[in-house]
């Protein structure tokens, strides 16, 4: 030992905020039972949730947090414990080959993918920091070189096919190289974390500041991963800013961190990350990745909203920013997080297609239109070209399954992927968009589709009709099809409506099916359904299809309603599709021997033998069920009649409520902004300017 | 008028607990609606849910609350209101025949079922009682002769095959007439409510008391219905009390409301009522009826336990008896509800079976065995002797479907009870009991069952080894079948085990099916499945076996297992049937033509062409998933091996865990509590006092 034995007990302790105290509370009730258990540094041997995987994710929390608790105790038992840590994995390193559990992933040394070593690196390195300097030189030469510097080298020269990427298990790599680097002085790491292995910029960490976000801040791969890639992000971001200031990294690209911290956020419902791509549907804003992204992005602003996310998360980090934070969010510094519509452009120069957010009100949980209109996503992209979603106060409506996945459960396959993800979770028909001939977009090939932007033609954030309209010609060979989706304030209804305007167009006849994935318990319907009662077939032989069971299959002249209900609400989904359509109610689960998939259930609208197609859906959430009064309001749809006209070059689409009020909404095909249009409807003449244009009509006898 | 006009700003208002005055806005936010609204007493047309069922029962609460709102602030305009309701009734009742919607309950006048119109006049009678000292004679002469007695001789002379009845609907309306009495000081109907329409006590309140509850204060329907039971027992209690003190009606049968106000609390878990027989799942007791019980047990006790229920509740009533609770509460008077082990004798002397609870921890949301060894509960009882449920902190996880009803939801067949309530939701194999050749207990006869007790032969509801040990030889014909429940807390296991013993044993062989219904996801299983991956055949033909799609069938030779996960925890299933038997995997929801069925999980336990059967079966809930932080512990069960052996009278029952530790449960035919028992395992002399014996074995090479 370098120092006189000190405990916290006889260093005096500042006043802490409530939240940063509950941080260094529960550090230290980890810390605490770690150097209780004494130093287990297990030779590597079981994949994701297995012991060995799940002891060496203790030991880099352990000593990170213990570094942390030493610099702000100087208690030496926490610098003492973290230095024996670090000392057993210099023993052990040097001896480590490939990882004996590795599947499809890059394999790590400590883990089976090289994910998580770096993931260990970047924690290792913060806590190392914390108490190289007290160290004598012995005990620093030997983590130094039989650890740190070794990880940081297998981590970059040692994984040209990681590090060099662009993607984020590349940035995970290149905050634990760098942070090594600035750790151990060593600016050939630094360099090649910052600009590639041949520090020529054209890989590292700028590079991928360049490349993975969109310069609204959305991140390639969708916001589950968004998430995750976050944290070496900011943690490398504010690393650089405190040894390289000259470079301004929170200037760079227009700030492009602190907006991905922002988008971040926005990409959430409640809390919760929506669920697009590869994605756990049970993540939220209450991760470790976010409680350290927005304690960095307070320090670098101050802005007080971000204070009411990190009070919605209950946590703060043990680091100095998170200090500061978790004390002016104590002084009641905090404003709301400022939730509105966003028209997110994707690619690197925001060109690529867009995620559509449209909300009509700041609340966190209020109502929120997703429409999908990104790129591909790399490898965890899904094919949903021209997907929704839709949340409310109940939660998910209008839904994705996310991934396929049972993170780190080992008994599900080591917790990576399962075979359903490629099958079913990512499959077109899985998801709520146009699926011609039972094949999924780019007939399922993520990289064809990673070539193929959507083009996002319209799009309005506020007022009482917000939209996006978006295209795409790519997805199927010889089928282009545009979708406009239309978030509706109607005088009247407590909650807004969803219009979909979906038309398909194509030289030779396909068959077109819509999918709506819903999320409640259905009511009713006016479907002759012929119903599978007592065998249940599955829909198709492959693409997702043969997850499908058929509960039934139906037809309706006209317009067809299915009503759910969900939480406290109803939920009625109106649609009229081209004439000889049929309607298919579904469950996902056939053809699951691991009982691997949740069973959710899905509405088909099917056309046979088309060239082209205009289907017409509204989603009208209604009513109230209570069951603590029993009290049932407006069980039953306000909406009684969905029209559908062809009139020039224009979309008209026109709704009656209950109570005889009728609007029409207009959708030129003419997408741009100043063009005049006019149509006439029952006599009179509706004329309006760019893509939409909404009328009241005159009101019909209400009906009951 | 007969006061000058007083509005809220001219009385001077006391300082009122923040839970009164939140009632007090709560109520005017109503009755001010209702005012701004105008007198709306339509023709009784629709039933429950539709238009005018929801308007008489708006009216009825604004009658109730516009009363207490006068009583408290003395503005007129509230006095008004309800008067004018009240003569608007006066106006429409004369003229009222029979609903127009009944169906097969008993009509009302102004619903669609009497039941709702006893619970329309208990309401106005309390509000009409806070205002009609102040109403000129006229008024009060209208209201009196047109209203409220001609309700009251609908509901009592006019409705002899309702108030004599010894069931809720009879107390409700004994309520509603008892309450009227008083208020017109009619003794007539007083007295006709307490003892019956011929006065003679055969009938009416008292008897109700007498009958309807054990002297445990257990409602023979169920905790469903205790809780709606509730509300007109305690009201008219409090009205008893205060009007004929000398009948002491608090100390009536050893204190029977109040021991039924506090036997409903504990048939809760995590505040939801335990679903037994007919019940809606999301009942809690955040419901009007508690929130009225609470505050009259409280005033009556004034146990400070009760106050934390109203805390949960977040809610107390607008009479006097609600504000003295909500300033004691606001007073930091309250105390924790002591939940424990409960034994909960049934029928009117308690020897008709019992309802046993057993809980580890005094919190609510704690581990909760249930085993129901009631009796039938009449007409809402479900056919499930000897059947039991989970809950712990995840919630319910081993479960009971509860009602097929989607309460007051019109589109389903007007909010009632729907066909699949008898095709499924009562059936014994949609519960966690023994079924014998595919048959419901007592052949699905409600009547046949109320006959039938259960046999509860001996408890233990304290100590590391809980249990409740129950017998039934009436259900089938020829089968008498007895059943043993343990809750074992073993030592370094996080959560407790359920062991679970049943023996069959009948003089001709039978198909014996043991259902276990769950909550959950499949993790992973030790049987060999044929699965029926693309087409989905159902079970059975009748007797609920008709609504099970068989997703697949197996066996397995010794223990067999099925992990599922739920919220953040892992439940592995245990099983060691007899030779021969096979697993099935099944889902509700086949045969389900209108949609009406959730979709659960279940598996069953068959054992074919068998006279005898004793089925083992042990629940281990292990493991956490914190979907945070990624982390995942013990997702694989620590128990490795169970076994069975009968020795001389006894079953024993040895368990083994990863570490090698070992445990023997031993389970003696003799009942009797004093009776010692002595058996001989591995060459070791076992010896217990009473029915049950628990002992520590000799550790085996720990596995892992």
């Amino acid at each position: 030992m370098t120092a006189p034995a000190q405990t916290s007990a006889t260093v005096p302790q500042p006043a802490y905020s409530p939240l940063f105290a509950a941080e260094i509370a529960r550090a230290k009730s980890g810390v605490e039972a770690s150097i209780r258990a004494g130093v287990h540094v297990p030779v590597p041997k079981d994949p994701g949730g297995g012991v060995t995987h799940e002891q060496h994710k203790r030991n880099y929390r352990t000593i990170f947090e213990g570094g942390q608790l030493y610099r702000l105790t100087g208690d030496v038992r926490y610098r003492d414990h973290v230095r024996d840590l670090l000392l057993a994995y210099a023993d052990l390193y040097p001896k480590l080959g490939p990882h004996p559990a590795a599947a499809n992933q890059v394999p790590g040394r400590l883990f089976w993918q090289s994910l998580n070593d770096s993931v260990f690196l970047v924690n290792a390195a913060q806590g190392y920091g914390a108490i190289r300097d007290t160290l004598p030189a012995a005990d620093r030469t030997r983590i130094d070189d039989n650890m740190i510097r070794p990880m940081a080298r297998f981590l970059s020269d040692g994984s040209p096919e990681v590090i060099n990427r662009i993607h984020n298990h590349a940035t995970w790599a290149a905050a634990g190289v760098g942070l090594s680097g600035y750790l151990l002085g060593d600016r050939d790491l630094v360099d090649k974390a910052l600009l590639g292995l041949d520090k020529s910029g054209k890989a590292g960490f700028l590079r991928q500041l360049d490349l993975l976000f969109s310069p609204d801040g959305y991140y390639a791969e969708g916001p589950y991963y968004q998430r995750y890639a976050l944290q070496p992000f900011v943690v490398f971001a504010a690393a650089i800013a405190a040894h390289d200031p000259d470079r301004k990294i929170f200037e760079h690209r227009d700030g492009i961190v602190l907006k991905a911290v922002r988008t971040a956020i926005e990409v959430t419902h409640d809390g919760n990350f929506l669920p697009l791509n590869d994605a756990m549907p049970d993540k939220s804003l209450r991760t470790e990745e976010l409680y350290h992204a927005v304690a960095i992005a307070y320090a670098a602003t101050k802005d007080p909203a971000f204070l009411s996310i990190a009070d919605w998360q209950g946590r703060s980090v043990l680091t100095p920013a998170g200090q500061v934070m978790a004390s002016d969010l104590a002084a009641g510094k905090a404003k709301p997080w400022p939730f509105a519509s966003r028209l997110l452009g994707d690619g690197p120069d925001g060109e690529q297609g867009a995620l559509v957010l449209l909300r009509t009100k700041p609340d966190p949980r209020g109502p929120l239109l997703v429409a999908k209109n990104s790129v591909q996503g790399m490898g965890h992209g899904h094919f949903d070209r021209l997907g929704w979603l839709y949340y409310d106060e109940t939660g998910a409506v209008v839904t994705d399954y996310g991934a396929a996945r049972f993170l780190n459960v080992e008994a599900k396959r080591g917790g990576r992927y399962l075979p359903e993800n490629d099958s079913w979770a990512s499959a077109t028909v899985a998801h709520n968009t146009l699926v011609v001939d039972e094949q999924s977009h780019f007939a399922g090939n993520w990289k064809t589709g990673e070539k193929y932007p959507t083009q996002q033609l319209a799009t309005a954030l506020d007022g009482p009709t917000r939209y996006s309209i978006a295209e795409i010609g790519t997805a199927y060979k010889d089928v282009r099809f545009r979708r406009a989706l239309l978030l509706l304030d109607v005088p009247g209804l407590a909650n807004p409506l969803t219009l979909d305007l979906l038309r398909a167009s194509s030289g030779t006849k396909h068959r077109y099916d819509l999918p709506l994935h819903f999320s409640g318990h259905i009511i009713d319907n006016d479907i002759a359904f012929t119903r599978n009662l007592a065998e249940r077939p599955v829909l198709g032989k492959a693409n997702g299809y043969q997850h499908l069971w058929v509960d039934g299959e139906g037809t309706k002249a006209g317009k067809a309603r299915l009503t759910w209900m969900q939480g406290s609400r109803f939920y009625s989904y109106h649609m009229l599709p081209p004439a000889g359509a049929r309607f298919i109610v579904a469950e996902s689960g056939a053809n699951d021997p691991e009982f691997n998939l949740r069973r959710e259930p899905a509405l088909i609208q099917r056309l046979d033998g088309a060239a082209d197609a205009t289907f017409v859906s509204l989603l009208e959430p209604h009513g109230e069920y209570d069951a603590s009064s029993e009290a049932v309001v407006a069980s039953s749809a306000r909406v009684t009649a969905l029209e559908h006209r062809r009139e020039g070059a224009a979309d008209l689409i026109l709704v009656t409520l209950v109570d005889g009020r009728r609007f029409a909404v207009a959708v030129a095909d003419d997408v741009a902004a100043g063009i005049k249009h006019s149509v006439t409807v029952d006599g009179r003449a509706l004329a309006w300017t760019g893509p939409v244009g909404r009328f009241d009509l005159a009101k019909t006898g209400a009906k009951k």
